[in-house]
């Protein structure tokens, strides 16, 4: 199906305001988490933000599951922040994720850097940081953590799951793992498994962080490897947005006023990558960009099955969203998943939206986006009430 | 016109057996050789090879262009070496630019380290590498370089120019510089500018040399950024394949018997691209790597006019090549340029070939490259003698 809307739903303004994260604790040694692994991990905190209030029959809660460098401010604004969070124009009063409606929970990934336990933590065993004594997690390990927040909420089964990017490949492990658990499932620009092409961009990316002689063998507490972080995030720019995108955002443009060097005579789409390479320093720590680029590459919902056999026993509705100009999880890749649910007997809807913005459209497309989250969920919901 | 073609040529396995590089200087101080950029540089060493023999009536030779990382050496083996020239497959007896008909030649580029005098070359004046010192080049300063190995060789007029990626843009140069000096022109898998990716793509490699410390600005004499440039390498790779042929090369394969740590479980892409980086290093200098990848990104044929008037005076065939599976140098920016020289009424043939190879097919998709050089070499032959 291709989305074409003439009429265009008003966007709601409303935010959901000042937020705030939310932390829950368990796995406290000495009975620990248990990973894909086998290894024992604890205690692990997982942070944590909701949106609207949780119904009487705990029905209308609803997870959204973050990309490689999100976490759990997904709207709102933390107090003094001047940023909203990273989904606020489909999550809030009237928008989507509407939260008159829903209970929207984020929570910050396992192996993440912005809350929840991760290499950076503590490590109770030493009173230092893991660094690389933390262990190998997989996609199925933050999937596994993400179902103890929602124990510990008191929810049984979620009206759905939503996120894009490696949000999506949570949200097809939550489908498959935990069919029981969930009613609907979005999953937006996103693969069943990486090509081995998004495996190359994401090692580029962990080679420049590890060649960097700050990393020092990951242990690098305070002094992080800067240089190499940057570097990588800006590979990363690369292939979120598009060739079009980025013809239209920078062209050939030169900034003229800024300091020529030799090797940087100021294109301003070079400007623009070496701004969001040190920003990201900032925000980011290098061992979980690592760990979770590498849980990444190691998902495979198939593992050597016909994918369908994977999605056998999925109860859940499916919409599947994907981009025309995401070159970096191209529509090949969601196509295939459509048609191994529709083999497997899913409900499931497919939807391509035309879009510029290459990858990072599941980010800024929002109001086609919009439109299709919106029905989805009156849909999921409504089927639910005739039960 | 697509190419398809169902009887193949019989290809020759013979090659031009043993070769030497010579060496022409030119340019002694103090008159030295003028750049665009108005400085003087002298002396330059140029680094060439020539393979066959020039007719009397110097009409038949052809100049090879290289790409950023090649060499002289197009074809044949130097003594003790046991890796032939980069485009072996396509020169020599019986081949497409046929040793028996032709004379050709081919040269390191300025700026190069493969024996064309570059930043890790002499500085007279200082008795120590020119490092930072060497001044900017552009792909005009490659060219005119080019030109003066001509005329030092007698020739006054090219039967053709002939290269791919960076060797296009020196052969569209040539078209538009030089418009009485070459009878033809094969200009493969280039464009006549970079866009904002293409950019953005060199620009991290760029950005990865220049973190890595042993850069220290350029003078690393006998001690290289190795890290740096390996990762600056891996990301040329990653774009000169295309998805479907690093599936078909690696797939999600892992090589289990490589001893495993933490983010590399050894994926054989991630090896590939490891072992490639590594490689690099021996035979490339990191400030060359800067120098050229700047020179490609500022050449712009067209300079703020459309680009059919920037072709407006060219003589020479043309024959443009592309790939289809090429997103490096998209089959967009050869058409535009078939385009361009239609609407300037040059003679003009426009090649698309169906590959899975992505970029790097313009070395490896040698059989109907070969059909279609030695038809276009033919037809530019004929004509000649026709006048």
């Amino acid at each position: 199906m291709q989305v074409s809307i003439s009429n265009a739903i008003p966007r709601s303004d409303q935010s959901v305001g000042i937020v705030e994260t939310q932390y829950y604790r368990f796995a406290d040694p000495p009975q620990g988490f248990v990973l894909e692994s086998g290894e024992e991990l604890g205690p692990i905190t997982v942070a944590y933000e909701t949106y609207g209030d949780l119904n009487e029959r705990k029905s209308n809660a609803i997870l959204i599951l973050h990309a490689l460098t999100g976490d759990a401010n997904a709207a709102g604004r933390h107090a003094g922040e001047t940023r909203p969070g990273w989904w606020e124009e489909l999550i809030g009063p009237g928008k989507a994720f509407d939260t008159d409606k829903y209970f929207v929970i984020c929570s910050n990934v396992l192996g993440g850097c912005r809350g929840t336990t991760g290499p950076s933590s503590t490590n109770p065993e030493t009173g230092k940081r893991y660094d690389l004594d933390f262990p190998v997690i997989t996609i199925s390990d933050l999937v596994n953590v993400e179902c103890r927040l929602i124990d510990f909420l008191g929810i049984d089964r979620l009206l759905a799951v939503a996120g894009g990017s490696m949000g999506g490949m949570q949200g097809l492990q939550w489908l498959t793992a935990h069919a029981d658990r969930l009613h609907g499932a979005i999953i937006i620009a996103t693969t069943a498994r990486h090509s081995p092409q998004q495996i190359a961009f994401n090692e580029v990316g962990r080679q420049a962080i590890m060649t960097d002689p700050d990393w020092r063998g990951g242990r690098y507490d305070g002094h992080p490897p800067a240089k190499g972080l940057a570097v990588a995030r800006m590979i990363g720019h690369i292939t979120y947005m598009s060739d079009a995108s980025m013809a239209e955002k920078f062209g050939r443009r030169i900034r003229e006023e800024l300091p020529r060097h030799r090797f940087s005579n100021g294109f301003e789409v070079e400007e623009y990558l070496r701004y969001n390479g040190d920003r990201f320093v900032e925000r980011f720590d290098a061992n979980s960009y690592l760990y979770i680029t590498k849980a990444m590459d190691n998902f495979d919902l198939s593992r050597g099955r016909a994918l369908h056999h994977a999605l056998t026993g999925v109860k859940a509705k499916v919409m599947l969203v994907a981009f025309k100009s995401d070159w970096l999880y191209p529509v090949a890749q969601s196509r295939e998943i459509a048609r191994a649910c529709k083999l497997a007997g899913v409900d499931t809807t497919y939807c391509e939206i035309d879009s510029n913005c290459g990858h990072d459209a599941f980010l800024l497309e929002v109001e086609e986006e919009s439109h299709l989250v919106k029905h989805f969920l009156i849909k999921v919901s409504q089927d639910l009430d005739r039960v």
